[in-house]
């Protein structure tokens, strides 16, 4: 099969960690027989730099048409200053909406072999955890007007934000957490704050609706706050945790960072159809771009999640993480995941390791 | 002096922990020759019992005209399936609202002698950490509009949240946050999500602007989703935190989980006169109520919160703190917090030692 995949390298260390991607998915079109075309076009930070603004109708329009879309990261200090509209990380934003990409999708596992780096003491952690958030990615505060007005009651100007959530956002977002639920330890954690907000009453309700399309699968609500703490407290707890955009950005951040393997983590974001983008959570690490030493890792496996969910290939997927997984087992590791004392591997020197390993 | 204080004993383990704060109140009266006249007052479950809403006019005045309100926690099981106007949580927004109490203060510290607690690894925690969570609480989406409206999309109902901050809002609890960091490690990281949002840039503008009236505080901002990743990465780094009213819900208790002590820490809500309200920050915990064994000591450090904010007695609320500090290095634990082996205090034990130290 031939594979038309928009590429978006961006920022910082996008470029080098791509680009690596890139080699893993021809090695895996070698092998299994498949065409990954590439078609590289410009967001974010690269992109206020050549046309003005962080995100264009062509990149859109190629974006839409391709089969997929890999991105590395977008953003970097060089842009702080500009206007808050034309900002790198519009350009994430605008894809998301454009290309109706309503979930996302956050595995936060922590790795056996780096459970060094993990930051939560042993006991707490025991044999690992392995959760995955699923986000909703085009509603909420985020995609409901941002305006000011004058307080009517003399405090001055007031910044505004309109927060809401359809029945129908939440349906849709609910039945990929409660399908993905099914294939995995059958457990749904949905995070709200319906003690206090309309929106989350909503979200609450439509929930334990849909629960009931799903009868082999354990529903439990929790409220945001309380979430919060649990990932800190008992990771363990949880599989799939379903969550709204605002509180979806604070957890799986948060459950990120508890797995200690930030570096390592990819991330999936989904729409109605199969086309999807993929993309490493962490960021474009400015500070260490364009010396060689940045992970790919995490870009690799949101490969893998794009050969998954996007092109229904699971072999192909399985390979890749196998790959990474006997890499790091091999002791392979790239500066931000060595340990004192440890051999660091270069940015291309771990792609090379992975390919070869596939 | 005598203070009048209004008493919300509550639902749960409060009415256990509360008399024990009482009583050591009484002991520092004894002592350093106060008079605390106590006023019981119903709110939250006990209040929908008794009357049938969780918070009445009756206990709004009393609450009002008393110098100080001392809470001990509201809420439980018995009363989820209330409709969710006249749920006990309603009794803490709705005092909150009628009290003015804008500025939650929460601190969130590792006590040396429970680093065992401590879910972090101690390679992190290092010495500890000692961070004060200062949190707006009277506005946001909090206190905006809650609604319900048909989509014109075709999507359903939809559930509503006006978020929003007035200049004048934000430049009162950033005052509060700069005035304590001065008297502290002089450092203020101001959490907002002006990347997404206008309420957050009217928040950051503001916080800039009031900085400048305080050059001898550092002031960093930084997204929320990386707060909720550098309280677990790196929580040393932080002195005061200024946060929002939804932000600060979520990662005052992530702050307090990641100290281990959640059954250690107090918590006051001050408005722009010196009436506060002083409660624990942890739950009524209704599965060990009436049994003696709930941990007094979070309410007992409300009470030296009181007397140091509400009433500027500081001599008698740092004779609080010692007394609690000496209780533990001497090896004194309730159940909560006892390691295996150690012998557990009663509620009333655990105020009697305390107070047998003042
Ligand atoms: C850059 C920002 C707008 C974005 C978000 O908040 O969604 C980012 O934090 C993320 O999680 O992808
Ligand atoms: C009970 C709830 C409404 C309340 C809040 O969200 O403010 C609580 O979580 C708190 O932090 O005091």
């Amino acid at each position: 099969m031939n594979y038309n995949i928009a590429v978006i390298k961006g920022d910082g260390i996008g470029p080098e960690i791509v680009s690596e991607a890139m080699l893993v998915l021809e090695k895996i079109g070698e092998k299994f027989g498949h065409t990954f075309k590439f078609q590289e076009v410009l967001a974010g930070g690269c992109s206020i730099d050549a046309n003005g603004i962080p995100l264009t109708d062509e990149t859109i329009e190629i974006c839409k048409n391709a089969d997929s879309v890999l991105l590395g990261a977008v953003g970097g200090p060089k842009w702080d200053n500009v206007p808050s509209a034309k900002r790198p990380e519009k350009a994430l934003l605008g894809l998301r909406a454009a290309l109706g990409l309503f979930a996302n999708i956050r595995p936060a596992m922590m790795y056996k072999a780096l459970a060094d780096a993990c930051p939560i003491k042993k006991e707490i952690i025991g044999d690992g955890f392995d959760i995955v958030v699923c986000r909703e990615l085009t509603g909420d505060v985020y995609f409901g007007n941002h305006y000011r007005k004058e307080s009517d009651c003399g405090w001055g100007e007031m910044g505004c934000d309109d927060m809401n959530y359809s029945v129908y956002e939440v349906e849709r977002i609910a039945r990929r957490a409660f399908e993905m639920a099914r294939v995995r330890s059958k457990k749904v954690t949905s995070v709200d704050k319906a003690n206090v907000l309309e929106t989350s009453r909503v979200w609450r309700e439509t929930v334990t609706r849909i629960a009931a399309e799903y009868p082999d699968v354990e529903l439990q609500h929790m409220y945001v706050d309380n979430a919060a703490m649990q990932l800190v407290h008992s990771p363990g707890q949880f599989d799939v945790l379903l969550t709204g955009n605002l509180f979806g950005d604070i957890l799986s951040d948060e459950a990120s960072m508890i797995t200690g393997s930030i570096g390592m983590l990819p991330s999936a974001s989904i729409g109605e159809t199969g086309r999807g983008m993929y993309e490493p959570i962490h960021g474009s690490a400015p500070d260490i771009a364009g010396k060689g030493i940045a992970n790919p890792i995490a870009t690799i496996l949101s490969c893998a999640m794009m050969l998954r969910y996007s092109f229904g290939l699971s072999a192909e997927a399985d390979a890749i993480e196998q790959a990474v997984g006997k890499a790091l087992d091999n002791g392979c590791r790239t500066a931000d995941i060595a340990s004192p004392g440890q051999t660091a591997l270069s940015t291309s020197e771990m792609g090379q390791v992975i390919r070869d390993l596939i």
